[in-house]
Parts: structure tokens; sequence; C-alpha cells
């Protein structure tokens, strides 16, 4: 029976399985990245496959194809890829260079947003969707974005970059760096609006005015949004009404079946999906709003190398 | 040779023409509506495709297909349209009304903004490009996204739909109707934000704000702002901001090589594609922005014919 290898590269870590075609997996381990950066990283993932290879073939397993998900961007007709988050990474020839090591298997690189909307469609919450979409909230935003069953790269592979939406007019240049949308709305924006917030004479009783801003992460205002505290309120308030019009826009202009949160924030926000969906609501086009569901992934941490598996098994 | 016969079908007009696959007109013929509906529309479309395929029968031309442009949506799984402007023509089965009158011919349908693009990637401003967005500003506003080669269609057939397009937080109720994009920057938009300005004490000098409410349009507007009127020029920087602001969000989502400006108001405000771009840059994907260009539609009210006739051509 045919297996692939799928292997989802992380910041810190890359979790590697094998997967049989229905979505099982029959073996898995994780390499730690430890600062590696170039070309060391090549060879921590070719061990990974060249181990992955052994075990499968010792059960009579026979390996067809190998997915990697990167952090990142995957140029789709060099095969190159960038990873801002490995350094020497930047347009690195990612597919030649494991070619090289493994001739004759076919490999297939793909960033982890579009790993992320292959796995959901495949084994998550997205089942049977032709259109649908991963928003990932993380550190940073980003979106993969599956429109008649095919991942959308764009022209040059960076379709998909959501976190650069404009939603509150008008400009400032506090968005410089990462865009409007993220600024607001990303694990970091949350920790970054309310920083600033701080400065608001309104909220000197909050428990986070007390905090070190240096301190202040999205999960210290997830906790005190649990305790009411009405900086936390302000902050996630904020946050939701981004959310809303991002999935509004999302809604208007590709009419999906699904969109699936996913990403460190979605974690704690889950809860506000309900809210997430009013907002959007009162902006999208209304017949579209009516035909999408909001959900949480399923996949959870696991979703790139559910997406990675789905990758290698595509043709 | 094989030619195709198109079908540009507009809110008062029915323009017909055979093509050859040069894209050259070989005759062509136009039908007013005059009021009629439902399915006195179908027996004027009837007639057209008739005598055009009686006069090139007449020449030694063989029909191969047809192709319909229609001004709402076509539901490509059943063949129906949606036409808010044609009586009647709610669920409407045009598809299965002309294959009975013309059967063994192959005939395709779909949504004007859908035909723009595919004009004007044929033979228009974005020729050969695989991902291209057609943004229609006219009365209301709407988007033909082409992706990999493909119309984006969404789930159910309504994707485009960029006049919801949340650009302003918070919501206003005024929105409900439209969408805040269309709100504020369609040609409707733009009569309607000039007769809300007119009520400040600002403008009060403006040439705008001596006429009668209801006789204001985007043609009065644009002629003021040649005369440098205050108040058109307030109105035309609003739209230029949101027109900006759209244009990034879609560059930062679908990553795309042109994206071309039409409709009844590009028109006039096709001059002020250098500074749309200037504000989307602001907004944008940085990389994204840098390779996408912005240009007027080549093919201008013929857009949809051309449309039409390259869906017909299109396996």
């Amino acid at each position: 029976m045919l297996h692939v290898i799928a292997i989802d590269l992380g910041a810190t870590k890359s979790a590697a399985a094998v997967f049989g075609s229905n979505g099982e997996i029959v073996f898995s381990e994780t390499g730690l990245l430890k600062k590696r950066n170039g070309r060391a990283v090549v060879e921590l993932l070719s061990d990974q496959v060249a181990a992955l290879m052994k075990r499968s073939a010792e059960n009579d397993l026979i390996i067809s194809s190998i997915g990697i998900c990167v952090p990142g961007i995957a140029y789709e007709k060099t095969g190159n890829v960038w990873c801002p988050n490995i350094p020497g990474w930047d347009d690195y020839p990612l597919l030649g260079e494991l070619q090289r090591s493994f001739p004759g298997i076919k490999i297939k690189i793909d960033s982890d947003r579009a790993c992320y909307i292959l796995g959901e469609t495949w084994r998550g919450n997205a089942k049977e969707c032709s259109n649908a979409i991963f928003l990932s909230v993380g550190t940073g935003i980003g979106a993969g974005i599956l429109v008649n069953d095919q991942v959308l790269r764009g022209a040059s592979d960076i379709a998909g970059a959501i976190g650069w939406m404009a939603l509150d007019r008008p400009y400032n240049k506090k968005y410089d760096s990462c865009g409007c949308f993220e600024y607001n709305a990303s694990g970091e924006g949350i920790a970054r609006v309310t920083v600033e917030m701080i400065a608001s004479e309104k909220f000197k009783e909050s428990e986070l005015a007390k905090m070190d801003a240096g301190q202040i992460t999205a999960r210290n205002v997830f906790t005190a949004y649990e305790k009411n505290d009405p900086l936390a309120k302000e902050v996630i308030g904020n946050a939701i009404e981004c959310w809303g019009m991002a999935v509004a826009n999302l809604v208007s202009l590709f009419n999906p079946e699904k969109i699936i949160f996913g990403g460190g924030v979605f974690g704690p926000a889950i809860k506000f999906l309900d809210d997430i969906y009013e907002e959007a609501k009162k902006w999208a086009q209304p017949i579209s709003i009516k035909q999408v569901s909001l959900e949480a992934s399923a996949l959870g941490t696991d979703a790139g190398l559910y997406g990675a598996a789905r990758l290698a098994m595509k043709d």
C-alpha cells in the first residue's frame, strides 16, 4: 500500500510523519531546529526523511511521495522558499537540495497557510469544501484560500497576505511594518493595542496598566478579559470588530462555504466566533454571509502536518 | 472556419455579434429591450441568435457555440439567472429556454463581471494574464476575478461582490442597502456623499450646493471637480481613498498581475489611477503592490460582448 511522508517545518521544530492514504499516522517523529540555519536545516529534514523511509521499508510500506509545509513562501516555479525565521532561507533552493538527496521520489513544498487549508479540507472541519479559507491568527495573520479545490497562489505565490487588509481609514504610519489588520488583531497586535491604550487615563485601574509594557502578551489580555478588566474588554472588542470586517470581506469576495479559524490566538479567541459572525453580518454581502459557516480548526497544531500529507498525495 | 455568437444583455439593450476565433467581429446587431420582461426577453435574444445564424449560413460561416453575458448572477449548476433589472428574471431558467430554441448548439451564460475580465484577458488590457481583476464601477460596484485562468465563482456563484467591502469602521446603518465601499465610491455613492456633505456649512459656496439634491449625479461632481470646486474635491478625495483601499485589499489577497478599471465612473475617474495607486501602496502587501499594474479597460462598453465571445470559445 502506498504511503507518504509529511513534514511540518515550524520556527523551532520539524514534525515529520508517515501517513496512510486514509489520513492515519503510521509513524511520526520530531526534530528540534536548535538555531540551525541554511543548509543545516536541509540536513535535519533529510535525516528525518531517511529515518522514516527506513522504518517504512522495514514494515513493507512503500513511500510514494513527500510533502513539506514551510513557515513562509514557497515559490512554485523554482521550488525555492523564503522563510523569515530561518537564517539563510531567503529564496533558498529547498526543493532542489532535497530532490538531490532523494532522487526519483516526488517532493512537493507549500506554505504553511496553504497546507493549513489543505489539511482542514482533507481531515478537518472543512471536509468536502471546494471553496474554503483558513484564517491563521498567531504572531502574524495569514490566510490559506481554497478556490475551486485549488490553493490560491496569485501571480507570484504571495496571495493570502490578509494581515495587510485595509480596514480603518485614514492610513496611519504605524501600519507600515505589518498592515492594518495585523496591527490591530494579531497576537502581537492585541498586545500592542493594549500598550497604546494604557496611555489613556480611562484605563489606569486596569491590572494590565500595572504591568511592564514589555511583558504584556495577548495571553495576559485574554486572562484579564475573563476577569472583566475594562481595558482587556476594549482591546478584544477592537479585535472582534477587525476579525468581523475581515470575515465580511472574505465572504463578499470569495463566497466560501467555510472559514476556519486557527493559530495561537484561536485558541482563546474561539469563544468569540459568534460575536465575529455578528460583526461580519453587518458588513458582508447578505446572501453570501448566510451561506458561510465559521468554525475552529479541527486539527489545531497538526493542521500543517496533515496539509503536507495531503499535498504529497495530490497529483 | 468556426465562429461564435456573443450577446451582451444590458439594462436597456442587447448587443449581439458573430466573432471569428481571432476576436474579429464579423456581423453585429443591437436590439432594444423596451421594457420587455420575463419570456419576452428570451424571445428578443432568440430572434437575435436566429438572425445572426441565418446571416452566418449565407456567408458559409459555421457557428460552433453561443456565449451570453447577463447583468446579474448566472448560476452555473442550473443555468438559471438572477437579473434585478429584468422583471421576472429571478432564478429564471435562461439556459434551458434558449437551449430548447437552439438544440444541439453549446450555449454558455455568465455574469457581466465574469465576462468583463474574460474579455479583457482575451482582447483587452489584461492579455496573457492568468490572475487579473476587472473592477467595474458604475451605478454599483462589482469585481470580475480571474484566478489561475478561471473565473472565481465561489460556492454559489456570488463571488466578487466587492461593493460590500468593509473599509471604514464603525459600521453605519446607511451601508445596509449596498455595502460600505459602494456607498462611498460607486456612481450613485459619489452623488449620495455629495448630498450628505452639502449639509455642512463648509461647502455652502460650492456650485453643487446650489443644485437640487435630486439632480446631483457623479457626472456633475466630476465637472465641478474640473473647476476646483471644494466640495467636489472632498467627495472625489473620499472616493479615491476607498478605491485605493479596495485595490490594496485585492492586491494583498489575490496577488494579481493587473487590475482593470471600467464601468461608467472609469470613464472620468481614469485620470485618478496614479492617485489610487499611491493610496493603495500605503496599505497593501509591499511586494505584491509593486508587481501589479492598474489600467483602464481597453474594451470599454464592449468588454461584456468580447467576454461573451470568449466564454463561448472556452471548453
